[in-house]
């Protein structure tokens, strides 16, 4: 008589994020079933994101297709839905049509803007976490320009060319930076109305500095980087009153037609749904080797969970930390189906990295700071050497070259109906 | 006493497609102020669309912003907006807000599709001539296969894979192509729970061959390689009561989930507006110079116009037709203004390709009839090199190189909400 083989124990990953990603690519050789759920199909290499937004690259050229990467991998399937709940007690996890039964749960559903209670600011100044949020800004960054060359009245023109980010972190940062440049070096001939470098373009972080994160030396350069390019910094104010029509920064209130929010996050609902304790941004408070209180077949990594760090501060929302994270939570179910115990998280922090534009960027590698061209290199080489797949990475290396020497951006479209759009706001 | 410089004379060119922009390159360096106004920021590579449509390239790849190619002549302003109606007495367009004169106008306001009556069916079965069409069908199609690889009813994941394509003129031809080879090179091994190559392609002509414009030899050919392909053709036939289960083609009852409309054309309103005799397509009826009846300084080029060719037939609605004719418009513009007579258009027919897939094609040279790979590589030279602009030609031949190597497609991404498009249909 035949052994039987053991039932091989399905592990479900939700979120094909960087953190969810790591783990499935772990896990691929091992003896399990696994199943990827996203609410998208493509993982996005969201570091960029702020690039599309400002029409620097394609949509394609920085999301890869789950399918593409896991899809041909034997022990995987792929599934494109939303989760709506976790049932940790009965151990499955529900899209609606059906629920998903697993034995181990890697949870990286990650996070989205958040208006402090303020939501219906949210259709007045987007954020920018996915490829629609990123298409919705480049459109609505081109539409001011058209506008502002096709009416007479002053003021409107005025409102139309100022743009105002609210929040200094690094991808407010990174916006300012590309939002200038795009006015100053890419459109500022093609317009025989207006002058599109008299952009006015404003950043406002409630912090005292820019990239609070940062060590103080380097929000300092990225400032002074910042104001080079022409950008007005605000800090320590918080910006109020947001309407169609503008925003009150400090004692001013600036006119302006396109508000673009960078300011805060809130985790993922599904986190709640576990039951497990959450922070007042709704990460679940994960235990030291990132399971959750009595639990241990759950793992929660990436943003959507909080890790107590060194200070008891929680590690910060980057991609590092997921992808460490992810790799981290394949490496403990490994370890549980062994029937060992899983492993305390450590995380390596091998520094932090913005950038502000062309040339212009700051870099934190603890022992050493940058600032300027070498840490713009920096950079990018890890940039380009992160990009997932072949194609892509080539497809992004030719059109940053292309865009560095000839100060064009390829990726200037304006798509979906732009009629709608043309009345005076949003 | 100096003498006073006489006034430049104002072209207004309507539309930035292939005639149109062919038009406004002529003028550049003419003793003239032009106006170029489009509804859209960009020109369109439109023979290249289906490959949009189908996940080969990204939307930048094919379209270039108008701006960018003719924002920094000194002579020419660029707006974007749309024409409603033109005023032929008073020498005006008007773009809603504002009217605009003119002394000399180039209407090349192109075509939509057409339903034939049958408007409802425009949501049922989408047709592809904008950027947004071509991200829409892709969606369609991507999601059509998610929808079916998590479903477990065999009917409906067999209505999810099949698609039909309404028209088998050069679009119909091409995206049955398309379709086929994307479910049976690129997604075959994507899925676990379905096999796409096994997915269904019928493309429904009501004509007795596909290509009915290229001679009969050709047609069969490309039928042939259609079939090679594994696309089902039905000629002869015209499809019928479409709805959101299916359609009916002939005796049968096709359940689908996936429609295509490629099947006919109606001329963009603008025509009408001018007050000239139209056909019943909407096409205005031009004189043997392209001007209309009464009015020489109004002339009507490309898919808006008809112009009689040698058998009273009128000129197809291809590019090449478009672009002489717009060049033509501008000489004729030239010789106006040097008050000579407008000249007759004649038409130089080189021939005509059309695209089945990797390595198959039709091209009729007159002399010559080519079919497989000789006339795709034919077709391939031939699209490169019109393509717009140094970035798009070398990113393309990248990605198409890639493609052809890997039978890998590089932008299979579905963007905006899917949740929406779940449910079981459109």
């Amino acid at each position: 008589m035949e052994n039987k083989p053991a039932r091989k124990p399905h592990v479900v990953i939700v979120g094909a994020g960087f953190g969810g990603l790591e783990a499935a690519k772990l896990l691929i050789d091992e003896p399990v079933r696994m199943t990827v759920i996203d609410r998208t199909n493509h993982h996005l290499f969201q570091p960029l994101l702020y690039q599309i937004a400002t029409a620097a690259l394609s949509p394609a050229d920085i999301a890869a297709p789950i399918r593409g990467i896991l899809g041909r991998c034997k022990n995987t399937e792929v599934i494109l839905a939303e989760v709506k709940s976790v049932n940790v007690e009965a151990r499955t996890v529900s899209i609606g049509e059906r629920e998903i039964a697993y034995d181990y749960l890697i949870l990286a559903t990650g996070s989205r803007h958040s208006y402090f209670g303020h939501d219906e600011w949210e259709k007045l100044a987007p954020g920018l976490k996915s490829l629609e949020d990123a298409i919705e800004i480049r459109r609505r960054l081109l539409l001011a320009f058209e506008y502002a060359e096709k009416i007479t009245d002053d003021a409107a023109k005025k409102a139309a060319m100022t743009f105002v980010i609210i929040g200094g972190g690094p991808t407010g940062v990174e916006m300012a930076g590309a939002i200038a440049e795009i006015a100053r070096y890419t459109l500022d001939k093609d317009f025989k109305h207006i002058d599109p470098s008299s952009a006015r373009v404003v950043l406002v972080e409630g912090d005292q500095r820019v990239l609070s994160a940062f060590p103080e030396d380097l929000s300092l350069k990225a400032m002074e980087q910042l104001k080079e390019l022409g950008v007005e910094v605000h800090t320590g104010i918080h910006a109020k009153n947001l309407t169609e029509e503008g925003l009150q920064v400090g004692d001013e209130f600036i006119p302006c037609r396109v508000k673009i929010w960078a300011a805060g996050n809130t985790a993922s609902f599904v986190g709640k749904t576990t039951g497990a304790p959450v922070d007042k941004v709704g990460r679940v408070l994960v235990n030291e080797d990132l399971t959750i209180p009595g639990h241990p077949e759950v793992q929660v990594i990436g943003d959507l969970a909080n890790f107590s760090y060194r200070d008891g501060k929680p590690l910060p929302g980057v991609s590092p930390v997921a992808m460490q994270q992810g790799r981290h939570a394949a490496r403990n179910i490994c370890a549980m189906m062994d029937e060992r115990k899983p492993q305390r998280f450590r995380y390596w922090d091998k520094g932090s990295m913005a950038t502000i534009g062309r040339n212009r960027a700051v870099a934190d590698l603890h022992i050493v700071h940058f600032s300027g061209l070498l840490a713009w290199m920096a950079w990018l080489f890890v940039h380009i050497i992160f990009l997932v797949g072949f194609r892509s990475r080539i497809a992004v290396l030719m059109q940053w070259a292309w865009a560095y020497f000839t100060f064009n951006k390829g990726a200037r479209l304006i798509t979906r109906n732009f009629q709608a759009e043309s009345r005076p706001l949003t």
